[in-house]
């Protein structure tokens, strides 16, 4: 006996399905909309989707429900989806070319920004533990923004594009070894050696792993694929070899972008790339925009109007961090000596921090080592260099 | 100061991402394998779906979690999806034309189980209360399973398809018109009919204002479309037609998938219907088989087990109700007295009750009603006729 054999899609009262119905249809709505009005006004259709999200932010739509949380893990499968795409684009070659470029961008990209971070807080006069934490903050770079960017231009082959989505990939990766350093340092005042290597370590295997295994798997898939005849299975195949990468990323340490993204590289070098980057196209279609439209719904706009002294102070503190993490990345690009580069287009493509910045704030706020002020700057920082990135990328590439 | 402008995607342990892929990991893989599997037996593809999903619901992977809401909402999503995929590859000329047959299909094969199962109720000496509930609920017909096989079968222009999705969606409509006469028996005890006219009236209202002001809207919208040129618009506004016409169908009180398969029928009238077609199709591939493994995945395995003396009552009684849904359908088909119709694929598409049939049983188990091994009964009749129909609805047509 089994009274769970049901399914109330016709019938029954089912409000959670018509609010995400609803929800899904004002998200795709507004994505569309103000991503047509920002490509009419020679901007990138991202900048648009997160002005939607903005729009339907400020709660136009009581109904619209910004923690909902299927909503939230549909566009974290959207970003998982949109670096799987970037991947099928991008060709393991050049990838490997620029990887020494890419490197460099990646480790000054780092450097650069979390000595700024660290150095200004210090000049401030405040608390050593603080200024690492905010420096820490400074060094991540979020790829979603620039891959769309440079994916919806039709410019994911240039070397700039390739040494954008390298570093970024290695940023991740560095992010998440200098993550499991500050917990550490949060979680016992100083810096615990043995997780940091075990980090790096895991990281490195599952590279490693990858470019080992993956070509062989890959091939495998679409050895497999072309002998199966039912309805929709490269796409389905597709899915699943994103979705098993980035499982196993996540299980060797590492960020599950990453896993997706070496995903779509391994797949781009099969003879089944052209139809997989087709069928796969309205399903990213359809994820993506959560993603972007999220991100812009949980800006709250509030904190940037200067009547209060607290927001003043904020905005102050943030003006200098925003300094601090766009120079610093743009230096790191500037740095570069290669011929023809246009090392601008590769500086502002580093700018985004996204959402992995505030993760880092975030640690620190929770273990009462960052100051809330200090956090509420932390996410006008990320709020704004977020938001400059795609129309500067866009103008320096065109 | 916003401290949810936070994605965690990237490094923070998102364990309820990492199980949602992982869920959707198993769920594309088995729907492939077994859909697969099951081609190669000569059957449709769905069946071998719903077959794999009965695996995972044996439990052989610890972290499928059956209930999980993010599964249960991609899965409804699917359902409306397929809906609105199959209303895309009708012909609303061939549709009207279907019109009265698939009316007297629809008419009898409800008018026909109720008595059979009211009847057989009646003569094992159950209550007239609870002969009602049981007769209702043999009367639905669950669309999902039939358009999914004669989709996949490449026959949806057959006019047996025709009748038989025409008659579905009648089924739809009159299938809430019962359950709202049900549910004012269950609550005061006699038929209200203020009730049952009001669903009346709102369904005819949804159905008349679609047909009047849909062509427009649906012509509209091609148009703008055509005007637009960021990239996804074509998806992205289909998706958001289907699903605002979904939601104006459950506003004015019937079922979300009428809603959807009317907005496919609309978009089949106007010149984007193939490209529509083309980029909806992958999106379908990947959310309509979480619908149907779903399905399986909640047939419990264990009620079916006869070493028990209560399992083979509930047996024995749906064997019953199962040759009393199965008879009831196909005496429909076969009263109708067309020339050349293949009566017995038109009878056969009918026999699914899918999850609709239990909804009735549900409200009367709720209320009180229907006994508790009744209501097993009528389980294991869903899941049987479920479970038939797709073999024997494709063995009719080829």
């Amino acid at each position: 006996m089994n009274p769970d054999f049901t399914y109330i899609v016709f019938l029954m009262p089912e409000l959670d399905l018509v609010r995400v119905l609803a929800e899904l249809l004002v998200i795709l709505l507004s994505a569309k909309l103000f991503g047509e009005l920002a490509e009419r006004l020679g901007q990138p259709a991202v900048l648009g989707e997160l002005i939607g999200g903005v729009v339907l932010g400020t709660g136009i739509f009581t109904f619209f429900h910004l923690h909902d949380p299927t909503l939230a893990l549909m566009s974290e499968i959207g970003v998982i989806l949109l670096l799987f795409e970037t991947g099928i684009h991008s060709d393991l070659g050049q990838l490997l070319k620029a990887g020494p470029t890419a490197s460099a961008v990646a480790a000054i990209g780092v450097v650069v920004p979390f000595v700024l971070g660290w150095g200004l807080m210090i000049a401030l006069g405040r608390d050593g533990m603080e200024a690492v934490f905010i420096g820490a903050a400074l060094t991540a770079t979020s790829v979603g923004i620039t891959a769309r960017v440079l994916s919806d231009m039709g410019k994911l082959q240039l070397p700039e594009a390739q040494i954008v989505l390298g570093a970024a990939v290695i940023d991740d990766v560095l992010g998440i070894i200098i993550l499991s350093a500050i917990q550490g340092i949060a979680a016992s005042g100083s810096l615990q050696w043995s997780g940091v290597i075990k980090t790096v370590l895991m990281s490195a295997g599952f590279l490693a792993a990858a470019l080992w295994l993956g070509p062989r798997l890959a091939d495998g898939l679409v050895k497999i694929v072309h002998r199966m005849r039912v309805r929709g299975v490269l796409v389905g195949a597709a899915l699943c070899f994103a979705f098993a990468m980035a499982l196993a990323a996540r299980a060797l340490g590492t960020a599950m972008i990453v896993g997706a993204f070496t995903a779509g590289i391994l797949l781009a070098r099969t003879d089944k790339k052209e139809d997989i980057d087709e069928t796969l196209r309205p399903v990213v279609d359809v994820f993506a925009p959560v993603f972007f439209v999220m991100v812009g719904a949980k800006v709250n706009l509030s904190m940037f109007n200067p009547s209060t002294a607290e927001n003043r102070a904020v905005l102050a503190l943030s003006a200098l961090l925003i300094v601090a993490a766009v120079a610093g990345k743009i230096v790191s690009a500037l740095a570069v000596r290669e011929k023809g580069l246009n090392r601008w287009a590769v500086g502002f493509g580093m700018i985004p921090r996204g959402e992995v910045g505030l993760i880092f704030a975030q640690v620190g706020l929770a273990a009462g080592v960052v100051a809330p002020p200090l956090y509420a700057a932390v996410v006008a920082m990320v709020i704004v260099t977020t938001f400059i990135a795609p129309p500067l990328l866009k103008k320096s590439l065109s």
